[in-house]
């Protein structure tokens, strides 16, 4: 038998009343359990975040994060309206500092160390959901990283065609160049480099799933000779190469091992070699939230431009150029939320509801992540100072598209 | 009654052969002050490096940069063959850090603090030669910062009009919208933003001289409406502005000051404005050269791209574009240093031959410098976080030239 819902209290209306001015000026509406609705400010609401017992209310007020991802995911809150503008009007708020602010203040929670055991941990808790799933919502080319597009209109499928050019570009390839790729996902930007540069490619990642399926990948496109895909951590790459490409890794790799990552590119890079690295960042430095630390991405932790640079400097290695990519990223995620959104009783079918609530949480807010920059996404690219074969211009970036994009 | 040279000794001898060792590789001769020559390597030398006498052999031991600068300017020492080229080796030759490679090795002196007072007398010291001197060898417009070669061949003047219109489209400047710029030189920017994008300008200089002439060129232009040069320190910069540019001042601000500009930044531009750092920079965090930061550039400092990101970001500001213009910092200072040798002359007749010494050491320096990577020139775009207008691509950079560039 069900418990009847406690009645709300004095208490509780106080407490929506504070979390809903915490954060001033979003027009939000919290729903209690008893039907009754607590509103801030003048203008209609956003959204109605229902509240289906006092513990998801109260929740809110000590472990904001963690409590509110917990409480979506397991139905104890439902967001009726948009969630991701609901969401990024939440990020882009300032954050009112009084005393439930204090409580509610995110606490600097260093991540312990990636070491190798855990970095396999935590990669392999999410890319190694199984790749049918992925399968439902990304590309065909299984890519997992932020698109680039040149104009906002064009499909997902060209924009990370488009991605894939953009850095090969940056890199300046050239036919049968070795390229090094730190963290390669499902394989598609090394295959692309082979396929369309002539590149000779290795490619590590520690996501066993992954690893396989861009195996199987090489060997139906005729590539298996030219790229390979070595199922390994980044530290253990050897070898020398004529460029290091490293798109969305380095978030794994967190800020204590900066350092090592540098070691290995400057271990990999030959004198006259190129390298990139395309990776989330942030504005000021600050802890990933904690439920997406805890539930979607367990280590990661996305460095500032300062930071990016200062993995780079001590290496010797002198920035080219940089671009920010935020918007080409919010522009990915709404690619991605809705094709889930289209598969999500398939996925519920597979998994259960609340891993349905938990990947459409996760989502949305990176898309008002990326809206309202509490994310940025640094492309940067870098070679050893001195390094002359630098281009006049970024005309080379921007040259007419390929026409075919690869064969298959 | 001239003293004559004493002996080589067998010190003299050792000393030589240890100094040419300790920049491995680079090949180059000494003659010593009795006619001896002494060579490192197997290479024929790229220079001959000729010494009066003892002391200026001395000197290179205790005060590398210093005596050697010192001397050149003096006459003691003298370059028979590529001034620029054996700079340029020597920069880029790894330093062998035996006993006198430690000896000689830059002690890291922190400059003492660019107070405003400090600050005036530093930049007193360089821009106040007098107009007539720049104009010797500066283009037409007086701009005296790294100038932007869409390819290398075109003039000096061409390149600077195309940095003015790189800047202004970086920036996406509109007609109408306030700009502030903190350092302008003659005023060139400025009034290339008033004319050709219908800006209006406030530039901010501590030179009196730089001021007076701008000032002169708003009225001849008729832009004194439009352009507003203010002879006062950039912390002095009041009111709020479209547009924040500086290009070429933050050397002068030095490390223990950048907090300070960025707190002007923050105050200066309105919330959806876009900002432009344009600095030489280094790789590594480096005091500047001993010789350059007495004789040239007082107070100056060249900061790192992490150090610059750093600057902005604890104002919430993102990076949205970085581009490393070192080649064409090379290219420009190769127009500046060739020009002014036609008129050496005419300098070595207001000033004196070691004038003419220091500034053609300082010029050569610094086209080896950018050359060889010691400096980097990074210009860096920037706006608040969440600033959403930006441009999906970079072809806005790269569209068809203006036709007439400024109407005169």
């Amino acid at each position: 038998m069900r418990k009847k819902p406690a009645t709300v209290s004095r208490l509780d209306r106080w407490l929506a009343r504070k979390l809903i001015a915490s954060r001033e000026g979003v027009p939000v509406a919290f729903v209690l359990w008893n039907g009754e609705e607590i509103r801030g400010g003048g203008a209609a609401p956003l959204a109605r975040v229902r509240f289906a017992d006092r513990r998801a209310l109260r929740g809110l007020a000590l472990h904001p994060e963690l409590a509110f991802g917990d409480a979506y995911a397991a139905g104890r809150i439902e967001v009726e309206g948009d969630l991701v503008r609901l969401l990024g009007a939440l990020f882009a708020a300032p954050e009112r500092r009084d005393l439930l602010g204090r409580l509610a203040a995110r606490r600097w929670r260093q991540p312990r160390p990636n070491t190798t055991r855990r970095a396999h941990a935590n990669i392999q808790r999410h890319y190694d959901l199984g790749n049918d799933f992925y399968r439902l919502w990304l590309d065909e080319g299984m890519a997992y990283t932020c698109a680039y597009f040149p104009s906002p209109g064009i499909s997902l499928e060209e924009a990370q065609l488009a991605k894939f050019e953009h850095v090969c570009r940056k890199l300046r390839l050239r036919p049968g160049e070795r390229v090094v790729e730190a963290g390669c996902g499902w394989g598609s930007l090394a295959l692309y480099m082979a396929e369309c540069h002539g590149a000779r490619v290795t490619a590590c990642n520690i996501s066993r799933e992954q690893v396989d399926f861009a195996r199987e990948q090489a060997r139906r496109r005729g590539l298996a000779g030219r790229v390979h895909f070595v199922h390994d951590d980044y530290r253990e790459l050897r070898g020398r190469y004529d460029a290091f490409a490293s798109v969305g890794m380095l978030e794994h790799v967190g800020r204590a091992h900066h350092a090592e990552l540098g070691r290995v590119i400057d271990r990999c890079l030959e004198p006259a070699g190129r390298g990139l690295l395309h990776s989330i960042g942030r504005v000021k430095a600050l802890p990933m939230n904690e439920w997406v630390q805890q539930r979607i991405f367990p280590g990661s932790y996305s460095p500032t431009l300062s930071e990016m640079a200062a993995l780079l400097e001590p290496f010797g290695f002198a920035v080219l150029d940089v671009e920010n990519l935020r918007l080409h990223y919010a522009r990915t995620l709404e690619h991605w939320l809705e094709r889930f959104e289209k598969q999500a009783l398939r996925v519920e079918q597979r998994f259960d509801r609340a891993f349905v609530r938990t990947w459409r949480l996760y989502l949305a807010g990176a898309i008002a992540s990326f809206r309202a920059s509490s994310f940025e996404l640094f492309q940067v690219l870098f070679a050893r100072a001195g390094y002359a074969d630098v281009p006049w211009t970024r005309e080379h970036l921007s040259a007419a598209p390929r026409s075919a994009g690869p064969d298959r």
